[in-house]
């Protein structure tokens, strides 16, 4: 199914060059300083999540699967972006990862996934209802989190701003998960259909915890807006790329089944690329390998080889290269300091990912 | 079933004359008072899930199932019994509504419950993947309704605290949930799990919607502190009698079948204080009911005649009274006012009603 000589690999290796034009060591000490942030927020995890009982245990299971922690890394790059103190916002960063957590739990439920980042999803390893109830510990979590940063010494018209907008930005992500159900039942979804949708489902999220940093991390609110634009870009570019990968990637870099979006009917850029640009043979074609009860992994690897040989995997990956440079673009008001150039990496790293 | 002579009418009929003894004035110009805040919180909810997508339909769906709209009414009174004003805390008293029908979304969705207030539940009038949804929407919604009170003039740092019990209140609410669960499961619970379950799973957010009223009303720490005390002892006494309510009312009252606790293998305070006090015979034949498969209707119709002859329907009933008692206690440091007169008159009717 990888074949080099598809245009969608050398789009890859483009991405590689040009975060490889960072210089190794640069790119090392990015790497470096967001593996000690991904300490720090762990720490902080297990802290809040300590106690013995039931619940702490199926929260924990969930928090502690090997995961990139990119939101909270987000929030505390943001806030140091602004000049903001890292141990003031831990709480809300670590929240941030709560919230995230909650919607994949709450999301695997939905779509009928047994596995996350390789492991049993939790409503597999326990049950729906821990589940269920777990998710929801988990956003509640996210605001017991922004309360602490009050104890933390942050003003708390920053921590009422920020709540606004994790709120904001949970609604948001509701409306994009019943979006997504839409765009599944609805055959005739389009591109700008999907784009909203993960401009709710991922982005929403991306941005708050951008934006979020910047406001508890004492920003204005200008460079706070800066920041939710660079999230908003990010966000969708990450989303993007996610979709693709079951065209790009192995099963085991992925954690998941490939055929997973075929089996839940999840119709994601790639294909929606292809079938808005396709003749009547091709479209019959595509309909066919989303409605047809064939063996799944069979139907995945020949809709694969068809969504890259008709450019769309390529076309795809284009659009959130774009998304990515839109991002980097909007740190333009913030002054350089390693923090800007950790988010300025994360956006070309989004795209250039294959797990 | 309801034998005219068995000890709980009596004991229903001394509550009634209790609340009578108000007079029936005074009784129904709570009432009316009442009336008119649940139509401020029904405007608000409106104005609030105004919006014409399928996240909003399904949240209005369940929002205007026809409720008590407890919440938001003790968060209102709270807030005017320390001299706050009710427009200004009006988004919080909303959110605390959202918040409860979340967790009731999510609730039926684990219990199979299909009915919820005589209309079917969520997820059997949607999906269940909009129940999900849905409800996390809800609880997301409390925390934006909590920042909106900002735009209100309520002080930031008044919002914070109240954010903080917020989300307390819903972790404890999802702790509850999980012990509700292990209480299912094993079969030699006591009353005391009985107890610190429902604390958790429905006081919380009683205390929670007081507290948060009061502090949001300005209220000094003291008396945040004492509603908060008044909402735990309404909160339990509440859930007892919504628990009893099986054993006191029609299926037409309460909204869903009586057996529904019986299919859930809930096992509630009457079962529980029976089942502690039985000798080895009663024990048998209380411990076949739950676990045996026959008629469940049958089965309801015989566990409540064994509960209501051996006068733990009673006892429980006294236990729900005591609660209440202690709620109203708990109102002393606070100044008398129409408010607060309210409140206590709450705290007898939530052990006297019959649905």
């Amino acid at each position: 199914m990888h074949n080099p000589s598809v245009p969608v690999l050398s789009a890859r290796a483009d991405l590689h060059n040009s975060i490889l034009s960072y210089g190794e060591a640069e790119e090392a000490s990015i790497r470096d300083r967001s593996a000690y942030l991904v300490d720090l927020v762990l720490h902080r995890l297990k802290g809040d999540w300590a106690a013995g009982d039931r619940l702490t245990e199926v929260c924990n299971y969930a928090l502690g699967a090997p995961g990139k922690y990119f939101r909270p890394i987000l929030l505390l790059e943001s806030a140091a972006a602004v000049g903001g103190d890292l141990h003031q916002v831990m709480p809300a960063a670590a929240g941030t990862e709560g919230a995230h957590l909650a919607s994949l739990m709450h999301d695997d439920i939905i779509d009928g996934d047994e596995l996350r980042r390789g492991m049993p999803a939790v409503h597999a390893k326990y049950s729906q209802a821990d589940a269920i109830v777990g998710g929801d510990a988990l956003i509640f979590y996210l605001f017991a989190a922004l309360a602490t940063c009050a104890a933390n010494g942050v003003e708390a018209q920053r921590i009422v701003l920020a709540m606004g907008k994790a709120a904001k930005a949970g609604a948001e992500l509701c409306q994009g998960q019943m979006m997504e159900e839409e765009i599944r039942q609805n055959y005739d979804s389009r591109v700008t259909s999907y784009l909203r949708m993960i401009e709710n489902k991922t982005a929403a999220l991306f941005r708050a915890a951008c934006s979020i940093g910047g406001t508890l991390g004492g920003g204005s609110a200008e460079e706070a807006d800066a920041l939710a634009r660079y999230g908003t870009g990010l966000g969708i570019a990450f989303q993007i790329q996610d979709d693709l990968l079951p065209y790009l990637s192995t099963a085991e870099e992925t954690g998941k089944p490939h055929s997973s979006d075929l089996a839940n009917r999840r119709l994601t850029l790639p294909f929606l690329l292809c079938r808005a640009a396709a003749g009547p043979e091709l479209a019959a074609e595509l309909d066919d390998l989303i409605n047809s009860e064939g063996d799944l992994e069979d139907r995945h690897l020949r809709l694969a080889a068809l969504l890259t040989r008709h450019g769309a995997v390529t076309r795809a990956a284009e659009e959130a290269r774009r998304y990515a440079a839109d991002a980097i673009d909007a740190l333009v008001p913030l002054p350089q300091s390693p923090s800007r150039q950790s988010l300025e990496y994360f956006a070309k790293a989004a795209v250039s990912r294959c797990r």
